[in-house]
């Protein structure tokens, strides 16, 4: 099927975790009511983003929080990207994306496999590795529509990692991520489109809403790029939903009008995974 | 030396190959009344962008324009970026740039890579390949400023390229270009701050003057991108000259407080050079 109708749903991280569990279910009840197939959740949108939060709010796989987003998706018939949250396991904290399918399955689970450390003077510094351990894969999932690549926020940083993701099949990358309000007006717009244009794809970012009252301050602009790089929708900073039908054939008709893929000299370079 | 003062010279292409050659010999002389000390020519600035001109404005290695550019280079004391030129050699039409130092020696030599053939319906069709064979070489120079990597046009569309070029050093990547009146406005300005901050580096962009008389519409808008993404100075679509002034321990600075390339997970995946 080369459609699918996505959902973006943007929140305010509130400080009680239930707090924002319950709005996001709300969230879905209503952006379900535009027959959405797939609804796509923020980075962390339980935990505010604090190094020293993540260990308080983690959960093993399979508690409480995990059960309430499977319970989401089944009830609503949908493929549910599950944001991030805070995962436990083995005395280490993951920053983890889970994916459900139409029957609240499990059908994927990204850990964050670059953390995010940056110092930039007089504005914006955070050290997620304080508290965070790094995972060790690269993501994609099969869904009816194809396959679908995911990884969090600071990841798709690196050409690398889409480049994998796409030689691996993937046509859409999904992106849980919190840019804040330094790196976002710098380059967020910016990663999404050149990622999209670079491996001719679709790219989807999904933000918290701006909250300042936070230590960490979210940029918002949770949006979709075409294959071609055109911003199809996009939100502003503030809580809201967005929907957006994309149609995976654009990519064919990219692909052969502009043979991005079929021209990278194989035979002088090649990216490896190891 | 940590500045360089750039110039960037672009030049709407005339039919006759010594009219361009003598025009750029001009504007030359007057920008370098601005002590640069490096120049930048446009991708084919001697030859109307046509792939039935390539075989019939051709000239082999250290021929006519090798040497009047060599000259330039010499009698300005610049490094010349000697945008690209059709070169023949042994049956075969590349497209090619020098470089020239400030005593007029080459100290470069890049023959486009990734030959540009696309199709994009009703709008802009090309087929470099029709008369172009592809170099296979990466291209890095030495400079009293550090090194330097130098790719034309299309080679700029592969993030691997550039970053093979960052792995062996280069803090600036220049690219003799001719995007056009289709993919301009879709991808010019992000392909260069693309590449500019996932890799850190200072790139430039040196792109012929729109004419609308030609057959291929050059888009023009020649440019520098900062390290951190910032479009440092731009040309418009006309013919027109601009100098600035580039400070590569600002490069340091970037690097230091996002530290991508540090950041990138080698232990997962690698990009070869084969």
């Amino acid at each position: 099927m080369p459609k699918i109708k996505i959902g973006l749903i943007q929140t305010i991280v509130e400080n009680k975790k239930e707090d924002n569990l319950y709005k996001v279910a709300q969230l879905i009840d209503k952006i379900c009511m535009e027959n959405v197939d797939m609804v796509i959740l923020p980075e962390m949108f339980f935990c505010p983003y604090n190094t020293d939060n993540f260990p308080t709010y983690a959960e093993k796989e399979n508690e409480y929080s995990y059960k309430f987003l499977s319970n989401i998706a089944k009830k609503n018939n949908i493929y549910l990207i599950a944001g991030s949250m805070p995962e436990k396991e083995n005395n280490k904290i993951y920053n983890t994306s889970y994916v459900f399918n139409r029957k609240g399955e499990k059908i994927a689970k990204h850990r964050k496999i670059h953390l995010f450390d940056i110092n930039i003077k007089g504005k914006q510094t955070f050290k997620e590795s304080d508290t965070l351990s790094a995972g060790n894969e690269v993501t994609i999932f099969d869904s009816e529509f194809g396959k679908i690549g995911l990884c969090i926020c600071y990841d798709f940083r690196f050409p690398e990692l889409a480049r994998l993701m796409v030689d691996k099949g993937a046509k859409v990358i999904i992106v849980p991520a919190s840019f804040n309000t330094t790196t976002g007006p710098a380059h967020w717009h910016l990663m999404f489109k050149s990622r999209a244009v670079d491996n001719q794809i679709y790219t989807i970012g999904c933000s918290p809403a701006r909250n300042y009252n936070s230590s960490y301050t979210s940029y918002g602009h949770s949006l979709i790029v075409s294959p071609f790089g055109e911003l199809l929708c996009e939100l502003d900073d503030k809580e809201g939903l967005i929907t957006y039908e994309i149609n995976l054939e654009y990519i064919d008709k990219v692909r052969k009008e502009l043979p991005l893929l079929k021209h990278r000299r194989n035979d002088l370079y090649e990216l490896i995974k190891k």
